[in-house]
């Protein structure tokens, strides 16, 4: 393999401690010529789902890279750590329970996929609490610095691979039933849909749409932006990554709607 | 141009979600060879005031490079994307909105300037909401790849660049008429004028000040450092920018006075 | 001395506002090839012995490096600036004020070390209040781009280095008499002694220990990870610095028994 001069890295360590500066430190001991991305390290704890949404939503600008990612829950158990290579040559590393496939399905499917078990490639002895700094950065920074990943370990057939249910919105009707993918730092909901969802149903046209939500029944403009509606009133608008979001210009909307990932959301026509 | 090999980057993004490690992977992915300096994420949301005075305050500590900062309530909006180069050979890229101008006056002065039109230069299609990603992080990485500002639009004349108010202290007597800059972590309030202000209304030899703010009157000791004072009290130092900073010993002065930015201060002799 | 590519930092400056980004600056200002490694910038404000703990347990997971670490609550008063090289040929920049130490210890112990004196490799005035900015960055940075560090200032005798005691768990009959190093963010306790001291004692074979801290005296079984024991349950791991941590299963130790850095505790055999 050749070497890769970038490797990017998201977790759900946060920046309170020294667990993300500590695998940079793996990293940079083992290929000192890399350059790290930190593009997220504030998944919600334990949250493969979270990593996984946000994961695929930005591996799209990420250049050609090592993309290590490591939440964990099991760690310490049996589950795999594991690295896959995709058809357009990105490399995943991280434990084998979903969260790496989305990104991997994004970014051209799986091409090989191998479990990490040589401990050539690993800091022992392995703890059990810490595998991002022991198993999962040092196998990054070995692919970097040219390592070919089947030096790691056997091969995983890609259907063997552990898969998350993410989930999709389906119609019934006119009415698109979806789901709150994420919510961000400003209490925007993201749903699990986009323009071309609304298009299907005949919804985008209306300029209102009927949402349900955690009991509640709300008439909502679709805008451009947040400003199309007044401060403190609910608006849908498109992302930057092209999901549709429920948001109250300059508010709050999960605060309001007390509602969170995996709420459940019907979206129709006023008085549908 | 020639390539530059770092960006410095300011913004109100914050560091809980992917919106700065978005950012890099856009830069990295067209110029690979580029650093950056992360210089604050943490600028008061939508605040171009707070944003302008860290860039202009933090601009003379940074090596040569291209300065990308993005504060931008009216994203979306008609307001320009703008790339400035300095007298000094600084480039600058942000909105056009005022929050550069402060710093490319310290870095020499605009030389010339360009609105950012050319499509070649953005990732399309350009989102509403978050232009960092699709227009400034982009143009950012092609100056430093060697781009000459002038290939992404129309040139603007300095005059017509939109500036931003800043705050100057004023005399009036033998008191100065002055404002809170901003608030550090710790509380302490940054007034917008230094210690050669109080030499010019002749309160520097005292060591004693009279300041008004928030219709409170405090006698207050002008010190070196805040040990000056026993804890708990009030003390007035130059700070490491040379402005005047009124502090608290171990504790916190904007929540004792109930003052922020904006705040209006008055300093003048005691019993003046 | 040859120049290094990497230096890492470590400070109590917080993510917050623009020192640790200024810090930055000021190095690739004086040494454009390096790569910074943020290693940790929560520090608990200005605890010596925090930041001598964390330095001390990272420094062996990064490359060879300048060492920048700055907890400095004396800043701006006569404690010299340092800087230490190893026996290991690491180099530590920071106060003299015992926070290198562990952490020089554990890279080989003082060859040389220099009062950095000589205001060529300063930014002057040196501030009173941001020496990381105008004292030790730039130290760092020099050191990074070949600068010897006797070229800063006489040379200092490794006994007249200051240290800060840090507790060694000591051993009474079947007892250990420990003491808690710090805190993580989800609440666990550190404490200041491994598997082996357990052993030791000939504790390590129970299965369960009788801890007494704050008051308390629980019974708490001796697992492999948190999840040998039911949620809200305490248990006691090796952490993956092999110190001995005292947790709750998911829940927080440190808010159950209001215990935190510097709490006393007494390890024995249950009924001992």
């Amino acid at each position: 393999m050749n070497e890769r001069r970038i490797v990017t890295f998201l977790s759900d360590y946060g920046l309170e401690d020294e667990f993300v500066g500590v695998c940079h430190g793996v990293m940079l001991k083992i290929a000192p010529h890399i350059t790290v991305i930190d593009v997220h390290h504030n998944i919600l704890r334990q949250d493969i789902r979270h990593g996984a949404i946000v994961l695929e939503q930005s591996i799209r600008y990420m250049p050609e890279a090592v993309h290590l990612a490591v939440v964990d829950p099991s760690v310490g158990s049996v589950r795999r750590a594991i690295a896959v290579e995709t058809h357009w040559d990105e490399i995943f590393v991280g434990p084998d329970n979903g969260l790496l496939m989305p990104a991997v399905d994004t970014a051209g499917g799986v091409k090989r996929a191998f479990d990490i078990t040589d401990q050539r490639f690993m800091l022992t002895p392995v703890s059990r609490t810490f595998q991002g700094r022991d198993v999962f950065a040092p196998a990054a920074a070995h692919i970097a610095k040219g390592v070919n990943p089947q030096e790691f370990g056997p091969e995983i057939r890609a259907d063997d691979l552990v898969r998350v249910e993410m989930p999709e919105a389906w119609i019934h009707d006119d009415h698109l039933h979806a789901e709150v993918l994420q919510v961000d730092r400003f209490g925007n909901l993201q749903l699990n849909f986009g323009l071309e969802h609304l298009e299907t149903v005949g919804l985008a046209s209306d300029g209102q749409l009927e949402i349900r939500l955690e009991g509640q029944r709300l008439h909502v403009p679709f805008g451009k932006t947040f400003a199309d509606v007044r401060a403190g009133e609910f608006v849908a608008v498109a992302d930057s990554y092209h999901y549709l979001s429920l948001a109250v210009n300059k508010g709050n909307a999960a605060a309001r709607l007390r509602a969170g990932a995996h709420s459940t959301v019907i979206v129709g026509p006023v008085g549908g």
